[in-house]
């Protein structure tokens, strides 16, 4: 059914730029100008709330779509919210808390069609890893987590701060989902056996899994085992290729309708095994064989109260006040809706490419966001985008963020009468679910990549990788993106350097071979800008080149890879054409930009010259004088930036390089 | 006296770098082999013990003028020692001891003649922030921090993290450093006052100084101005311009012994307030008004023992280890070595630069480093290059760093036989010296020279400033850095991108006026390199302008400022390139770089243009077939980047655009 006519979304979702193909440096007085044109029009108010763009034209197609897609991402949420509840350190109704407002606001707000918001693996992870409420099973640290992180996305998003995600790199991110998927199948290898292990941090787990090994529990054992491999199969029913042979086609009904019930067969995988389990499961109870199984037991029904958040938390006679709780969240308060961010616009984007649609990311983040502070009311933990269930939602042939409506509405039912049914639901089977979820997310394939490509990043995808697993994710990350920024830094602050020795003899651009031609000039070239980290590296390899030859020769910086100077840099160029001057060689910046330009008159100089390209630099030079009657040209004192006139010192003795002076001074 | 020779270590320190004027990039294979073979020759032992390069051709004259140097270096050290012991909380004779042993160390590692070793403002006030120690007037901690401070800054010579001082850029140090002279200076004012204030953070010391003045006790205070104004007088002798007419020249000796002495007067300036100051104490004593000065009292006298620096303390009956003395410190035991180096560095660059030799910064990362690591074993605190007694140095003729045996030779003399001459100098004399010490530290003319020159700078620079008077000095640094590396992080997530609409009817070169013609193709420049944190906005300012176009055409990407990719950016490349193929668009990588090539030859993107020009992807562009049949060129899978051979997909009707291919892929 998908793909069958244009997704609505995908026809109105394109937000026409304002600038046509003119030449256009994007600079803040245009966006501000931008910005204040944006404010209070029908297009803005349809650019918060992107339902207004493709409720008008919802059609009874549409519904009958949405419903399927809906229906179908419901029966995977349901056992993957009372999955990741425990990763999260939860009782299992909680998963499903989670599960069913994030869709509502996501249809308001959301501009992708495919998205669904609700508990994923890693958000779990992280409130079990920052959430640690000291009262066991009780929700008001994760509630409070739910609020702060809506609160931190939806200021990104009005701040436009999305651009902190961009300093996430691909090898961290891909070693963080790595190590949170092998610290989340480990957590859940102990329920597989098991076994008892009150630890929650890798390295004491795997530990004591092995030291335990000895205690498994069979039955739990087997049941998960089995599990496994039925999800497995299952799994393979969604992606059979059925090589039809062009004159079959079309199929008969029977054909169709048999293929598309193997494929909800394959989509329904968790279910199945969750109901098919917990069926073993009752009837072995009912055989008196309840201590061989670890089974889920009461779970509170009904659906969850609509109310403020508490921000307080009684244990005993001691009361833990808001602070507290955000003082013992810590830095997960950044950490959270950061990752949360990251992975909805990563599926968000990803979907987008595959269904040629666009997402607006600064959007993605106020929907995500206000999903998050409405969803703390009904006692969620935080929600994000679901990289398996988006792509269900996908693959059922969605067309609106309308089918958010039907998962929620199906959760709503399940919380209300289906809770009963919960109590024989085996934790072997719900490991079993998560285990073969986030196994999934493990990408080893990018070391390979980054080996053939960047064999540099895989410093930072092993460092994430390592210290994800023995410091925790939540370090991990952030000791991630610092080496990551350390790399760009460095390129920033050790600038690659060519020194080319010219003859003046020989055509302009042919280089000088040192034992046959007299070198007049060097032309150096650096790769990147100049900003304050590379100064006084810059300096020193300048420097030190030019001081190795027989005689002093002139000298070309080829400064076109500038871009904008810095005071210290601009400090940096002063220092050398002093150096230089006193040297009395000549030391000409060629190939200025305009905004070099600009920052360099502004700096007024003394004795700088400067040519549009090299060429000019050289003729430039050849005009000039001896060494030792260098030709000065210095630039009025107190000369304001509008002024072209010239101050040429006594010494100039050379109109050629005057005129050249004024022309691009 | 000075400059009548050129200084015996301008001549011998620079040392000849390896390579020629030849094509060279700077990479680390051959800075190995230069290391290779740079390690066990003699020039390596000179270039560590600096003192080899000049001690062969020393003379009479030379020692002449350093005994001159240093013993007027001396002069200045011992009211400054005595004053900064105050600021670091330490009592007066920590001064001397900090004076010595530093300048003997740097006699033989040193590369600048200039520069002197001892105790600074800055560092003391570094001292008084983070070794504070719970006992009183105890130096333990400050002994601890000196010993740590040189074991990491000589770790940052052995290292060459020398890189990281070039993170702090022009404007966080100059706020930093006046902010530091500031606080320096109000601390010193209760003293002035005769005031009696415990609190050390600068806005509670404002607030409580203003709040006492009533208290202020009028002898010190007059005590103090007095010292103020006539440092002020004393310190104009030294810059007074005698204006000789040519034929007054040369003077006669007792006209050149007096300008002698009127100079010697004003760089003992310090000394001679704290003199007379002394004097004035002393008979105000006799005449029994001793309630109604602050004097120094007594000073323990004698050379301190030389001994391995404690690592726990005793207070009362508690003692404090080692690990918790570091723990104490923490932070600091980053930020001071940083600071010293930063210091140290600048005052040698900065006199390298005046008097014509070089310093090679990480063989004085080195000195420093022993230098800290040895002033330890006799009770030192932290010391660096001062920059006031450099210039005093400097300004007296120095030729080598063997002035530093004399500095160092007279302190031990004062500690040895001055002592008990101390015991007169008034506190408000020693204030006066440090107020006017720091207050030339302050410069307030950046302001104007970053808002002529770069105005976006003075938010490193004023948040640098305020952070430091508001929350302390220490925290004030790291965020001016995190301001300053901000801003550079910024300018590499958001690259400035011109796009150019360009028709085939024109010459090349020429933009095309999309109201008189027709625009076949979009030239798009990056002003930057193209790295993970600029990926996603790369691709939505690219798709977003070339979605506004009525009908899609061609792009060409001038990739000339790109110096090498990241994983993620080539993600991003292969997604434009994908994204462009699927609508049948031309897209053209042109002004590849050697290093680009690589990185993208390795990463085998598929439907990949590349072009070595601008020219030459229009040449491209031109030879394609109409849009719908666009020509598509795919490099085999799996080929190595050694393989030339190319596989063109079948819709491929065009040799010419082949022929560019192989050319240059």
């Amino acid at each position: 059914m998908s793909g069958e006519r244009e997704p609505l979304l995908a026809r109105h979702s394109g937000r026409k730029p304002i600038a046509t193909h003119a030449v256009r440096a994007m600079q803040s007085s245009s966006k501000l100008q931008d910005c204040l044109r944006g404010i209070c029009t029908f297009e803005t108010v349809k650019d918060l709330l992107p339902v207004l763009r493709w409720i008008p034209k919802y059609t009874l197609f549409d519904l009958q779509s949405d419903i399927i897609a809906g229906v179908t991402v419901a029966l995977t949420v349901i056992p993957q919210g009372l999955a990741y509840a425990r990763v999260a350190g939860l009782p299992p109704q909680y998963g499903l808390y989670s599960a069913f407002m994030g869709c509502f606001v996501y249809t308001i707000l959301g501009t992708s069609k495919d998205i669904t918001l609700g508990p994923t693996a890693i958000m779990s992870l992280m409130v079990g890893t920052f959430a640690v409420s000291p009262v066991v099973e009780n929700a008001t640290y994760a509630i409070v987590l739910t609020l702060m992180c809506g609160a931190v996305q939806f200021a990104m998003g009005v701040l436009n701060l999305g651009i902190l995600v961009n300093f996430i790199s691909y090898p961290v991110i891909n070693a963080f989902t790595s190590a949170a998927a092998i610290t989340i199948a480990f957590g859940q290898i102990k329920d597989l056996f098991g076994l008892k292990i009150a630890s929650k941090d890798f390295i004491p787990l795997v530990y004591h899994t092995f030291a335990q090994l000895g205690e498994t529990r069979v039955w739990d054992l087997t049941m998960g085992l089995c599990s496994l491999v039925l999800l497995l199969l299952l799994r393979k029913l969604r992606s059979i290729d059925w090589k039809d042979r062009p004159e079959d086609l079309p199929l008969p009904l029977a054909n169709r309708v048999g293929r598309k019930i193997i494929w909800l067969v394959g989509i329904g995988s968790n279910a199945i095994v969750v109901i098919a389990c917990s069926g073993i499961a009752a009837t072995l109870i009912s055989y008196n064989l309840d201590n061989k199984i670890s089974i889920t037991g009461n779970i509170t029904g009904g659906l969850p109260p609509f109310k403020v958040p508490a921000f307080t938390l009684q244990t005993g006679n001691i009361t833990i006040s808001g602070t507290e709780i955000l003082r013992d969240i810590g830095i997960g308060l950044i950490i959270v809706p950061l990752i949360g961010t990251v992975e909805a616009i990563a599926i968000g984007k990803a979907f987008a490419r595959q269904n040629n649609y666009k997402i607006r990311p600064n959007q993605e983040l106020l929907a995500i966001g206000i999903a998050n502070m409405i969803s703390c009311f009904v006692s969620s933990f935080p929600v994000t985008g679901s990289f398996s269930r988006t792509a269900v939602n996908s693959q059922s042939g969605v067309r609106t963020p309308a089918a958010g409506i039907f998962t929620g509405a199906i959760i709503i039912i399940a919380l209300w009468f289906l809770t009963p049914w919960f109590y024989y639901i085996p934790d072997s089977a719900l490991s079993a679910v998560i285990i073969f979820a986030v196994l999934q997310m493990v990408d080893y394939e990018i070391i390979l990549k980054l080996w053939r490509v960047k064999k540099r990043e895989l410093i930072p995808l092993f460092v994430t990788f390592i210290s994800s697993l023995a410091i925790g994710i939540e370090y991990g990350i952030l000791v991630g993106i610092g080496v990551s920024l350390l790399f760009v830094l460095h390129s920033v602050a050790r600038p690659k350097l060519k020194f080319q020795p010219m003859s003046l003899d020989l055509h302009e651009g042919v280089m000088a071979d040192r034992q046959k031609h007299h070198v007049d000039y060097v032309v150096i070239s650096i790769d990147q800008g100049f900003t304050f980290p590379a100064v006084e590296y810059v300096q020193k390899a300048i420097t030190d080149e030019m001081q190795s030859g027989v005689k002093p020769i002139s000298v070309i910086v080829d400064c076109s890879h500038f871009s904008a100077l810095d005071y210290t840099s601009v400090q940096g160029l002063t220092e050398l054409i002093s150096d230089f001057k006193r040297k009395d060689v000549c030391f000409v910046l060629a190939c200025i930009e305009p905004g070099v330009k600009e920052d360099l008159d502004r700096a007024n100089i003394p004795y700088i010259l400067t040519s549009a390209t090299v060429e000019e630099a050289c003729t430039l030079i050849k005009n000039l004088p001896k060494a030792n009657e260098m030709t000065v040209v210095t630039t009025k004192e107190n000369d304001g930036p509008g002024s072209d006139e010239v101050n040429t010192s006594k010494e100039m003795g050379n109109s050629a390089l005057n005129s050249v002076y004024v022309e691009h001074c």
